[in-house]
């Protein structure tokens, strides 16, 4: 038997090791609600780590009407400007430092794969001690589609230089877990986005942990063998 | 065998008939980083709804060191204000005027039981056209303990003169379906406040809706026969 390679882990970067995606929500709902577009706050919730282009087609079928072009646009950009003006109080998720220090110190290959642009990453990806230039990120910028479509993934996976079917997704969304199956990769949910464990399980996830912490915990049970 | 009594409903408020969790989250967030207390944000948005006293047990148990009382009063105070700043733009969960509307109009008790005070409640409840003068209210001043345990709703059923037995208890969190059953109430979720329908089942809904728009096209399935 030939030896096996040694899984690479993908990670999402907003509820999965920034505790960020409140402020996400809060940011699209004050921005739909200056336009006078009413959404239920838990359905933008639930829609927080898809595309954009995905996430106002939900907005659009919710509301039963079609949103023109140059609304969708000042929506974009108000959700950008709210979301930065309180990005600064946003904090790492617990063990998110940690986790890629216990990984890199390990040899284990990681990546980050985010829905975000490279230009709202880069700041934050600071604050958990993430350097484009040194690790591999992959943003909304590099790729055809978002998720749940499996690109940010697959990419990432190249630029690692892993097999994708030997890698696993990390990630706090359903959206997540549905482009690591499109993807044939393992995926991993955390509770620390605020879905529920069966709503991640449903769509995919294999293991569920708390956050960054709790999987560091567990991490010779999921792959990350010391 | 004798005639069976109308089933009444017995609401909770926030996340429930109002569009409020997320900003009680965001406010309690807000208040305990102002405060140098860092819990993330999930972790907040799962003990909504529940005592505060329990909340402040709860933030002990996960901070794993005591807070004194000068700080949970200053918290507790620093919440209401930034919740009160924002609280003019929550608005209504869809469906939540009909609902009462058509309760009302089949002569189908019904009330609400929430865990904010009466000083908090007041000015929402207008939002949705309930006035404590006409309706029957209670609030956490009323009752010895809040949510999980069952005194809102066995003092709401009280008052509307029902057998809680013949009640539902109609709520978005875990906490309002643990009282259910400790109330001997049949408890209907709602995803309203972002818990996922699984949480809300395994807490012992015996039903789950969206919103209280999904539970009026419904109500012959839960005993509000029209």
């Amino acid at each position: 038997m030939k030896a096996r390679t040694k899984t690479a882990f993908l990670f999402d970067m907003d509820g999965t090791l920034l505790d960020s995606v409140y402020e996400h929500v809060m940011a699209w709902g004050q921005a739909l609600h200056e336009n006078k577009i009413e959404v239920p706050v838990w359905k933008i919730h639930r829609r927080i780590g898809m595309s954009g282009g995905l996430f106002t087609a939900a907005l659009t079928r919710e509301l039963g009407h079609d949103i023109d072009e140059a609304t969708k646009t000042r929506l974009r950009d108000r959700h950008a400007e709210i979301y930065n003006g309180i990005s600064a109080r946003i904090q790492p998720l617990p063990g998110a430092i940690k986790l890629l220090e216990h990984l890199s110190a390990n040899d284990i290959p990681w990546a980050i794969a985010t829905s975000s642009q490279m230009k709202t990453a880069a700041p934050v990806l600071a604050k958990f001690g993430v350097d484009p230039a040194k690790h591999v990120v992959v943003t909304r910028d590099m790729v055809r589609y978002a998720k749940p479509d499996p690109d940010l993934f697959l990419a990432a996976a190249e630029k690692l230089g892993v097999d994708i079917k030997e890698a696993c997704v990390v990630g706090d969304a359903v959206w997540d877990m549905l482009a690591s199956k499109r993807a044939h990769a393992l995926g991993i949910g955390f509770l620390s986005g605020g879905y529920g464990e069966e709503e991640l399980i449903r769509a995919g996830a294999y293991r569920v942990f708390e956050d960054p912490a709790d999987m560091l915990t567990h991490i010779d049970e999921v792959g990350g063998r010391r």
